[in-house]
């Protein structure tokens, strides 16, 4: 598809500075902008490649001011980064996608299928099921039995839904398995990154809240409870029991320790280690264990001056030890 | 199923407080406790739920002393938590359970497959694997050639087991492969969680012994081993040619680096960074690099004032030299 | 197959200290050592198990001194360690190899496959994504549409090239999905490990360069670059449009943040937390936030005595201020 500059300014509302007959069909970095492609430039430190960009139309903010003549077609928005995210949903949309079940999945016999799924290739869909309307659920994705999943779900590649709890009581010779009962609900609009884990909880349900959205490789233990449009980076890990709130931002390869409650838009820093409940709403964290991340930044500077200091306070004692000699 | 309380009684070796015809199907937690679920209380922080819990049966502990009277029926046992793992083991036992190799399954004609084995759709078990009785190998998981798998061995979707080591030789233009030629040997009773990788040996074997359950998301590098009824919690990774002895606990997301030795009865905390051998059986360690959990967590402690600590020993220096040009 | 001491020491130019009739047909590490072996010293520590070793042939370093007699056969070389892998190559290189398309493998229509290609069962390969000639792509592997996989490159189990990277909006009710339309590049000779995720750009190309090696369980997001021969230890993770040169090595579990660049050669310690650019090629980093490496374990040492150091700082405080007022 062809859009020219006119009908973009005219979707978006924003105003032609160039030729409004200039068509573009597809987008591109402005640092490999090309002919035919839309670009954008939000960031002050990119401007300097507006001058040479190749690209055909370059969405910029209204207030930008040209230091010289630039031979691409802009459009000047109020806001070029948020224009170009609504031009791809645009573009996204516009795409076909597949859907239905594919001939090469599994899906149990006794699974519930709402209507505009796709499920990709060697996906399994254990029995009982259930798949909300217009979910995705890409290839090798693995849902264990009983699972619910809600509507506009969208499971990455290799993502595992429901797999056992980690639970097991020792006696003398090993460990006995704890049975894992439960099951996992999955609400609506929530997005699962590629081989991520969510087990099923020991009785009850593990719950992953709507609008949640989880990256790649991250481990949600059982009976765990993640509240309404929390993000999560790549490679999180959470223990079993505990409970995050809604509106959460948590960095990537953070650990949260089991049972214990993470409040209403608490920002966990990358990396960090969470290991006890936090205070209350709107808290930031970071490090191991976690702590005020200006307090974090300020004492990790200090780290590195550790042996020096630690010469120095022999020496002030030595220095205060004669002084003291002498009276 | 339905089981009366008297039968859960006698069954347990417990004393029924209320109607033992009372019957239950399921299990709850007692915060969602309903009509027909049994629970259980064990934590006396969650005492105060006990009087309005709507589970028909509550497993308490026998010295339970009530405020108020309840409404469920109470079974009184010695230990609370460990009938309802036992009954939970009963009833999972009771289900009916998946055997037999999924016609959608990948197995080579020279896999030897043991008795009572269920291997679930799009699994692959490559050339000359060997399985033993009892084992469950859950969808999309992958065995590589020349594995061998014990008895009654659990191994979650998505888990990878033989993939090759990581192995390069550097060159002048870049790296040169090093072979893997060895296998992977896990023991009886070892559970595998999902999306978890256990890498093949460079030659000999990486192992797996009997009884070790392996959270989901781990990684056991080449030539390492794993000692008896040894746990490991989610995103734990080990480098080549570790050895960790039997019956450690390893919280999650730790890292070992290679060619270290950890003892027996080993503990190491989560997030650690363990880089040396251990002194001895039963150590417990923390941080990273990982050291005695007193002394980490008083040092993090401390961490938290090191600004304030900069601070005051540049002003004690200040105020002992003008104290010492006074002389 | 079988050798003799001498068609293996003509072949890697060492010399026959024993029988040189003496044949093998499989590799075995020392200590494990068997009838019909070949295996190899080169570490110092190792050296006693010489005189017990049951393999039959040694591969040795020409300049090392036995104590007393051996029974099995050695051959003298420049490099022990090379010559083994150079065999183990040789002998890899023999074996026969898995080749085709797996008949239950799913190859998109529009696929571009080249020649000498391996695709195992349960792979998928999306639409219009291009491989190489002479690439090996392992079981339960995803590869989203559109991506393009160059020679000779290793995919292994379970990996998911080309998910969507996680780019969402906040508006005022949860997250806009932020459509993810660019493709994932991955170059020629590259490995990548058994449940790796390498996710598609936004708009461009997620660029995996010739030569780079990742292990298992590593996290590549959006717009992400990792130059030639950059080799990565499991469960790293580079969030959005990071730029990793060439020629640099990565330890185990190490994150990045997004959008910075790290120079060539530069040597990244295991759980090191990087985030901001590096300085120049060839630096060494090792902590989080990542530092000097020899800083951070000096500070590491001094850490454990923060609780004495902080102690000892008060006590200095009150003996300096009794002092002063002696005054």
């Amino acid at each position: 598809m062809e859009f020219t500059a006119k009908q973009i300014a005219d979707f978006i509302g924003g105003t032609v500075d160039g030729n409004e007959q200039t068509t573009v069909n597809t987008f591109a970095k402005i640092e490999e902008g090309k002919e035919g492609a839309i670009t954008f430039l939000s960031n002050p430190k990119y401007t300097h490649y507006i001058y040479d960009t190749k690209a055909s139309i370059v969405l910029v903010n209204e207030d930008l001011q040209l230091e010289k003549p630039v031979t691409t077609t802009l459009i000047r928005v109020k806001n070029a980064y948020e224009c170009v995210a609504k031009l791809m949903q645009m573009y996204a949309q516009s795409m076909p996608k597949k859907t239905g079940v594919d001939s090469l999945a599994f899906v149990s016999p006794s699974a519930q299928i709402g209507k505009d799924v796709y499920i990709g290739p060697f996906a399994v869909i254990g029995d009982g099921v259930k798949i909300g309307d217009g979910t995705r659920i890409y290839p090798n994705v693995t849902i264990y039995d009983g699972c619910q999943i809600g509507k506009n779900v969208t499971i990455h590649a290799g993502a595992v839904i429901g797999a056992d709890g980690f639970g097991f009581a020792p006696n003398t010779e090993g460990y006995d398995k704890i049975p894992q009962l439960g099951i996992v609900v999955i609400e609506d609009n929530v997005e699962i990154g590629a081989n991520t884990c969510v087990d099923r909880s020991t009785m009850g349900q593990t719950i992953i809240h709507k609008g949640v959205k989880l990256d790649n490789l991250i481990q949600v233990a059982h009976n765990c409870e993640i509240g309404e449009n929390t993000v999560m980076s790549a490679q999180v890990g959470m223990a079993g029991s505990t409970k995050i709130g809604a509106w959460c931002m948590v960095g990537g390869q953070a650990g949260f320790s089991g049972h214990i409650t993470i409040a209403d838009k608490t920002f966990i820093g990358a990396q960090s280690g969470v290991i006890s409940n936090t205070k209350g709403n709107g808290e930031q964290l970071i490090g191991a264990p976690a702590i005020d991340p200006k307090v974090f930044f300020k004492a990790s500077a200090v780290f590195k001056k550790l042996p020096d200091m630690y010469r120095e306070m022999a020496a002030l004692r030595k220095e205060l030890d004669e002084l003291k000699e002498k009276k």
